[in-house]
């Protein structure tokens, strides 16, 4: 007999990694070629070439217990001051190795972060629409997920509602720039007023409220719009990050958790992550990959791979008729259902081979989203079928 | 302001672990070569050569996303098929890759095993001592462990105070063998009078009790004992294994677990495992080490290299007078305080630059555990400080 609260988990498993298995399936049955699975975020575009170098001259050069054995549960402090210097120049801060915990990819880390600071009934304010994931996260440790709405046109978030969200019982905001699953980047003029929201609500309650920025999505940037680091704006504020998207690694589970020395409570907060690293039993993140990605840090992915294909499949969609919200940031499109029910319009893409996920998936139904992180032949191939249906509904 | 519940654990942080990092520190003041660290099971033994060679191959040869990218939460198919074939060739089980979740470590086994069955209040019954981790993660999902007293000759678990301690509330069995921090395997007929009196309980109460069965010493073992494979003694028996020990990759967070088909509730309880392993933010186990490991399943570390150390030290101890249960597995020697309180022992070792653990670690005061999974030096370098300890204490 599984456990109460896995019941429902297993009931409504995540529609996203169902498509992704699907998908598949899919594909079996009518060659991958013509199957455009835009499911799920797992990047098409290779790692940088640097990764393999690294990887391969660590195994070659290192003794097996200096890659492969234990370190401390934050992770190496060589890879941890590496990171520190890289975010110093590039954010200007003041980290250093202290500051840094390696973490088991961002949802380790974000799980690390939770699982320090949430006590059962406490309040944990994120902004609609949001990875589904957050709710899973906060429930693991008995918090209570509290959602602010968006702006609908531009789908940065109401304030208004965020300040009434914020509450004697609110101890964390999860906020994640670029956005998953919309795209868009919260503005620093946004991310300055919720700092001053929360500056202020954490002295009305005499509370300590700290933000998780959840950030895999910082390097994928199409425009000049600045991706505020928030440390540098809000006190207490932990900065989750992964090289899932920016080095496509998904698999690999490597990250980091950012806690400044500013935090209220710190060291105890640091150390309590790091215990919380080992007591849910990531105990470290991977040891050759943390190496692997400290040789590295000034790389990243081809970012104009992802710029051409979010230039084709906005540009087509909107020539459709579609309505769209043009990406700044990460590899989603976000795309207005043409009914209101938006899962009829995911069954109808599904008919043409193109697997998309109902924005219900992120707790926000009529629209849909598209990971553009596939090849730009998928784009191309799938945009009859795209047209198809947008004739269906007469969009256009 | 941290959680309520992680204020006790950041009071205590590990034991262990702080040796670990103050042998560093040690090592840094004295000279790596005059520490003797015997805290941590971080092996010394490299891993097999085959390791870095599937790991440079594959690097050279496959896709990156092939080696870096998502696949399904619980592990790449072929690889979980690898395991399962391996383990009925080598247990007479009848396994496929719908039985195997590739996971992170043993650890995030065990931790995805008692998040998909265990409700709060719930009661998880293991036996003394135990690794100090098994509180924490029973701690994770509200659940009560209770624990069962060993023969204090034999340190085989005393099956009466067992069977008192399996009651209507009992939903898991953690058995760690062979076993960390007493080097003892439990036998087959040890294993067989559990699974009477667990079937014998289950009936009585109408309830599913599962073993978990934490396995990452399996392949140490020096003697001809047998080490049962759980399965095939109890239905509901789930297996957490890791490669850390057997491949001495322990920083690589590699391992699976087993869920047989033949559990209740499968495959209810399958998924909700693989859910919790999304859930909790491991998502799946790194990718490239699954590649590595399924490539070399017939692999392990050098156990003579471990049987070589067990014999020194354990015979030079006796031979100073001692007194230790001879080890047949794992690579732990458990030895007995020359004083009631064993902390008084491991001061009088520190003084002569010697590590170990004290047994109240591990829920079990009057002993200490020592990690022989060193070199062969360093333990022949430490016997004069163990020898002085001796006849500081008038041993013989």
């Amino acid at each position: 007999m599984i456990a109460e609260k896995m019941k429902g988990l297993v009931k409504n498993n995540s529609v996203i990694r169902q498509m992704f298995e699907e998908g598949k399936k899919m594909a079996q049955e009518f060659g991958a070629e013509n199957v455009y699975d835009f499911s799920l975020g797992n990047p098409n575009v290779s790692a940088p070439e640097a990764v393999r170098e690294n990887a391969i001259r660590l195994l070659k050069e290192e003794s097996s217990s200096d890659i492969h054995g234990y370190m401390a549960n934050a992770g190496y402090p060589e890879v941890r001051k590496a990171i520190a210097d890289n975010l110093n120049l590039r954010f200007n801060t003041n980290f250093d190795e202290g500051n840094i915990m390696m973490a088991t990819g961002a949802a380790g880390a974000l799980n690390c972060a939770l699982k320090a600071i949430i006590n059962p009934g406490d309040e944990v304010v994120t902004f609609a629409p949001y990875f589904v994931e957050y709710k899973n996260y906060v429930a693991n440790f008995d918090g209570v997920l509290v959602v602010t709405e968006p702006d609908k046109n531009t789908f940065q978030p109401q304030l208004s509602d965020f300040e009434k969200n914020v509450g004697p019982k609110t101890k964390a905001v999860i906020i994640n720039n670029p956005n998953n699953p919309t795209g868009v980047i919260y503005t620093e003029d946004t991310i300055k007023k919720i700092a001053d929201i929360l500056y202020k609500k954490q002295e009305e309650y005499g509370s300590q409220i700290y933000i998780i920025s959840d950030e895999p999505y910082r390097e994928l940037v199409y425009t000049d719009t600045k991706v505020p680091f928030i440390t540098n704006y809000y006190k207490n504020t932990l900065v989750g990050y992964s090289f899932s998207k920016s080095m496509s690694l998904p698999g690999e589970r490597i990250g980091y958790l950012v806690v400044p020395s500013e935090c209220d409570d710190f060291p105890d907060l640091f150390n309590a992550v790091v215990i919380a690293n080992r007591v849910m039993g990531f105990v470290n993140a991977p040891s050759l990959f943390q190496k692997v990605i400290a040789g590295c840090l000034e790389e990243k992915a081809d970012i104009a791979y992802y710029a051409k294909n979010r230039d084709l499949i906005y540009d087509s969609l909107v020539s459709y008729g579609y309505n769209c919200v043009k990406p700044e940031g990460a590899f989603y499109l976000w795309i207005k259902s043409p009914v209101e029910n938006e899962k009829e319009f995911v069954a109808e893409c599904k008919k043409e081979h193109i697997l998309v996920v109902p924005g219900s998936s992120f707790s926000y139904g009529g629209y849909v989203r598209l990971s553009y992180c596939v090849s730009y032949e998928t784009i191309k191939n799938s945009l009859p079928g795209f047209k198809k249906v947008a004739e269906r509904y007469g969009l256009k």
